[in-house]
């Protein structure tokens, strides 16, 4: 069993991640913590709630982070996920969960703490609060199992054509944070663009999963629509990347992912801000801003039709 | 024919690409210009001259840079070119071309001048002096026909292992003039790391060339042994990564080459200084710093048999 705290800002793959998470029998989840990213912290806290109340009703929703550590609030997003962060769909369901009192990086270090050594974090927004956690707490590094987190990018993929020509947007968000993150003590594993670039819902595989997997497939489907209308815009097959899913599936399923070990920084200031760069464990020259640093693998390739495969299996079960 | 001004640090790969060019047919060399780079400009200037009085005594030598517009000058690396910075072979030949007493950015801008729409620039060390030469006569922009540069890198052959993690050395040695000889209005193409680690001139390559192809071959195998000893600690295939030679080619033969668009900027600052950044043409979202430039060519493949028959082609005629 994995007990996942998941750190996220649905958004409407962070939604689908979610989906996937409730419905899968070897993960336990427990807790959903939230920040800002794909949209303000009030919405994505809001989504995370509605989400919690329709597929996982007895995980707590903690509120996170309403801003970067250091740089400003990054503009929001509405042409991506919508102006509610959840593609705009209609949303008959009541909400029944209500927040937990935490802060979300408090909520955290306790948890952590309660559970050690056992307890993963799935991050696939801003890594505002894992940095926040790790400045109050310093010592949950050795208590966690492992780190998962769904941004940045290395370069194994050609063109980025995300939020910046350097950079993958949760890492441009808090670049600080995640700088603090993948120089901690603990077990990261990164899965980037390289990958999920790689891994698309295409619109086929969504209506599969649509008329096979019940109101969760119902939801992928119709949470999907807006994001896809963005994404063909860009001239991609349509359908749509399986950022934040991939990171998830990471976690229950790494031996699908090829990785790279060496030591990550991430750029904070000047125009390539928010890029992550990793010296490779195989690099020979000194590089004494990464030598420092614990190594952190990242995701260079994927079993793209394995990944999705996983995805459906688990939402038709 | 291509009218010529090969700007270069000499260099083992350099010596290489200078004796290409000077066997090829439709190479017309107006003149060798040093800059620092592979050792002090001292050291370059020397080896330029006895290049030229060994593969073509009626081009001038013009003495550049000896250090970058504003970062400290890089330490020597005698470890990669030798002591000599080539290879520490021995010498027999007299040295019979003397300096040209202009400063190299003088003779380029004059000679480009004397050659309106005609004169490539071929500069395959820190770009210092196409900088200079910009500053003081912007206008040559206009009048130059082509700069092909061999420099940097753009993330599409995974591991760099180069001079940091995210920059190769002629971009780290004067980020702030590759900045600007990439931001300029003239066209520029790039040839980096992408390519030339692609391009390898394995021993057994080295040695046909070698056995067939005179003292041209014969020089080129001498030459290269120190840099080969030097990647050979690498564990890459036994052999030279052809750097400099690979922008030679592109001159005569950029049929070889794939080459993607967009504007480059080069960080000047921090960790990742000397990285070369392109937005790709494609990419939809603003970038203001790129966006206000022009585009560069940027190699990000190659047929690299084609272009190691060329060499061994041109040597042998």
């Amino acid at each position: 069993m994995h007990k996942v705290i998941y750190d996220t800002d649905p958004g409407i793959d962070d939604a689908i991640a979610l989906v996937f998470q409730a419905r899968h029998p070897h993960i336990d989840l427990l807790g959903i913590t939230t920040v800002f990213g794909n949209a303000d912290i009030d919405t994505t806290t809001a989504n995370a709630l509605y989400l919690a109340s329709r597929f996982c009703a007895d995980v707590p929703v903690v509120r996170g982070a309403a801003q970067p550590l250091k740089r400003p609030t990054p503009a929001p997003i509405p042409h991506i996920h919508g102006h509610d962060a959840l593609g705009d769909i209609a949303r008959p369901e009541a909400v029944t969960v209500r927040e937990d009192g935490r802060a979300a990086h408090r909520f955290i270090v306790e948890t952590v703490r309660a559970n050690p050594g056992e307890v993963t974090l799935l991050a696939v927004g801003p890594l505002t609060n894992l940095a926040l956690a790790l400045q109050e707490a310093p010592e949950i590094a050795a208590l966690v199992r492992e780190v998962v987190v769904m941004g940045g990018a290395f370069g194994f993929n050609g063109d980025l054509d995300n939020v910046t020509p350097t950079a993958e947007a949760n890492a441009h968000s808090d670049p600080h944070a995640a700088d603090i993150v993948f120089g901690a003590p603990w077990k990261v594993s990164i899965v980037g663009l390289d990958v999920t670039h790689a891994t698309i819902m295409t619109t086929a595989f969504l209506a599969s999963v649509r008329d096979s997997a019940g109101d969760a497939g119902r939801f992928v489907w119709d949470v999907s629509r807006f994001y896809e209308r963005f994404h063909s815009d860009d001239g991609m097959t349509r359908g749509i990347y399986a950022h934040d899913y991939s990171a998830a599936a990471f976690v229950v399923a790494r031996e699908l992912f090829t990785t790279r070990g060496g030591p990550v920084c991430v750029l904070t200031d000047g125009i390539a801000a928010g890029m992550t760069v990793q010296k490779p464990a195989s690099m020979r020259a000194p590089a004494p801003d990464w030598d420092a640093r614990p190594s952190c693998d990242a995701c260079v390739a994927v079993d793209a039709d394995a990944v999705l495969d996983l995805f459906a299996r688990t939402l038709r079960a």
